[in-house]
């Protein structure tokens, strides 16, 4: 699994974990990022427990499992949480574990001893350290009824979830973690975008709130990270492009 | 747990389970739904892993494991299948796993191995015996982007998953698995239906196609069942209540 | 998986569970023996964790899950009892677990939570039911330190685990389960009881005590049951046979 | 988890992990050790399922997971090796697993999918770098039918797995991982080798075997480590202490 630095000054950074060689074709690749102040570390989306070993084996080469002090689960997919027993067997028991209230009785059906610290509706803001202070932001019904992004106002780093995800076909891959041109991105970001996100409001509601933010990296939890000015780029197609293909479906 | 029958004619039956008297707190309670003929079985939304044991235990009493032709997913939530692994561990290895086209990937976080027969946008029908045929009916964006009910022509019996589900206090369950009173029961739906679904246009396109069926008993995956008139009470109840509530979070 | 009875009088009998034809060649073949007797029942040696799926499909063909009252573990191998955690995860949580005082700290490295009965160095009697009594039966060293046989009056079935043991390979498999011709069988015993058994001391106790018991079926955990005579003839091969020839590779 | 450094020379190591202050009381203490030499590793007795978290945490500290090349199982009891199937979980896919030709396919019932390197009874050398060879030395019904032990001749370290055990109570921990002195630390290890340790013969040609190597550490699977003239102190009082004592239970 490769690792690359976002952004580090001092002790802070944020690394982004992905694209295992080995990961079999049949499950979604998925990015996940660890924000790291000294001895303390949080992993944001860990992950599905069947990318846990490649995932522990490239963060125990970047810090020991006890650093992890914290794990964020912005919604309740299997890809993006079903690795939590597997996590909190290793962490220390004291681990936090960040997740929105709504889905803090259905995720338990991941791992019932987990003992979750719920984010209410409006988001709120933690401090892995005192010099690191995090935002959780809200992100509800893209696509999940409960979910958060993550901002970092220093790094300036946007973790956005499944907002911004690609599916890149394998022989398409650049090896790359960033978008190199952002209009042939676009391509891999369609499908999904269309289909799994349904609600034009939350997405209008969004992109509004988002506008707001000094950021430098918008880095989703499927495909590669947008940076500088494909920031600006990827809200502004967003805001214009037509979601909730599926309703079709029903209307026959 | 419990196990209720709510339709049975000839070897065609289905059987609800839930209410697990042994259940934590902290997990959501749900409902499991086998649909039986003759020697053959499908277990609709099969359920998270910490309520596989009693679900097991309680299924047979009815079946041995070795009835169960198929599993049926309505959608990629843990509480629905986090117990994948463990079915497939106990059943068959050619045992049918319908699911979602769109989560297959996704769902394969809690399953690498697993071989799923994906269900299209528009849904599909399915056999399970030659005298037994399932509709699976498209529900997307309710809450799932990806979302599937099951309709039984024959036992005039839909599966609405999480359309129609109740968060009942413990100190407000009646013991039954009815809808005794849909007035005094509409309390336990609105917050879940308020905030966790998100598509009026998707309620609205539910509403029209379910209101062409003939449907006995209206069976979510929480709470209880609607039968007889009450289902179409649900139906007008569920067309005319504001959903979405949860964009409200991002418009600060 | 195979199911066999070896005894049933009125409601009281002895079932046994083996040859599994899919069982991958890797995996040493067990035998799982069930005793019941009305809704009760205890299953001795539940097996590996890799046999468990069939091994549970295959009980729920004869009893459901909820019938099981206690399991009983001869000692602390993994083809033993690695599958303590999944049956403890499908029984009711008050199941009793039997095995050696000597191994219940050793076999808390498979399930942390169960609680074992532990049975004394000189054995004990059970009483399944009032009518159905069971004596665990010495016979450590054989190969384990802390070893039981367990032994069924009424029945007149001694399950002896380890002792008796063959391994067939699976081209000169009958599809029987019983000896049938004690001499051609003793070639597939020879190289386990010469070598995996190490003390002709506890051998030699062993068949001294063995000897006073009335025995009907003597049924070992890997291989085939010996019936009538040959439970006789297999004492006495067992009595005059050299063990222990591990011990060479230390002199050298 | 404790971690102490038996041996050091230039890249070459020996640490011993053990003394877990969260460890349960009802599971068996365990000491695992960690053989390095550059980028390569290798863990001998691995440990139960239940240590295997704490483990990994404690050696996390010292190397990533993916140094590890190999692990080595004395035997198929569940303290040393039930956390296989979790070890394989993380580490690479080509990790070597070495075990006694007896137990391979008894220990696959922890984990069908692993490739076991066997040992043949009369022992073995590997090279885990081209500077570090470890001979595994047999101490076969010590207690295992098929058991073995580890010498590494320049770090004159002997891993004696459950030869020289000691079962310590806990209000009598010194702290200390190693032997203070030998008179009085007798006392833990008497019930231990009188009554799970079953051949005088045995006994008696591992005595004569390790008498003739260079030991400066004997290092066992449970209780305290001896050293310098302790060591011979110990194969002295081995030598002459009556074991077997399980026996007498089958003579009534």
């Amino acid at each position: 699994m490769k690792c690359v630095t976002l952004f580090r000054q001092d002790d802070h950074c944020w690394q982004m974990f992905g694209q295992d060689p080995d990961k079999p074709d049949n499950i979604v690749d998925t990015n996940q990022y660890l924000v790291r102040s000294g001895d303390s570390a949080i992993l944001l989306d860990p992950g599905g427990m069947e990318v846990f070993p490649a995932m522990l084996a490239a963060l125990t080469r970047e810090v020991p499992v006890s650093h992890l002090k914290a794990l964020f689960l912005s919604h309740q997919d299997p890809d993006i949480g079903s690795s939590l027993p597997l996590w909190r067997r290793v962490c220390e028991p004291d681990i936090k574990i960040y997740l929105s209230w709504l889905w803090s009785s259905f995720t338990a059906h991941f791992d019932r001893e987990a003992t979750f610290t719920t984010i209410p509706d409006e988001g709120m803001e933690i401090s892995l350290t005192p010099d690191l202070r995090l935002r959780f932001v809200p992100a509800h019904y893209l696509h999940s009824s409960g979910n958060f992004n993550v901002y970092d106002p220093k790094a300036k780093v946007l973790f956005s979830g499944d907002i911004g995800a690609a599916l890149i076909p394998k022989d398409k891959a650049s090896g790359s973690m960033f978008v190199a041109d952002f209009a042939s991105h676009v391509q891999y970001m369609e499908a999904f975008h269309r289909r799994w996100l349904g609600s034009a409001q939350a997405r209008d509601a969004w992109c509004a709130q988002v506008s707001k933010l000094d950021i430098d990296f918008l880095a989703p939890q499927h495909g590669l990270v947008f940076k500088g000015d494909d920031v600006k780029r990827f809200i502004d197609w967003f805001a214009g492009f037509e979601i909730g293909s599926g309703v079709a479906a029903m209307k026959r």
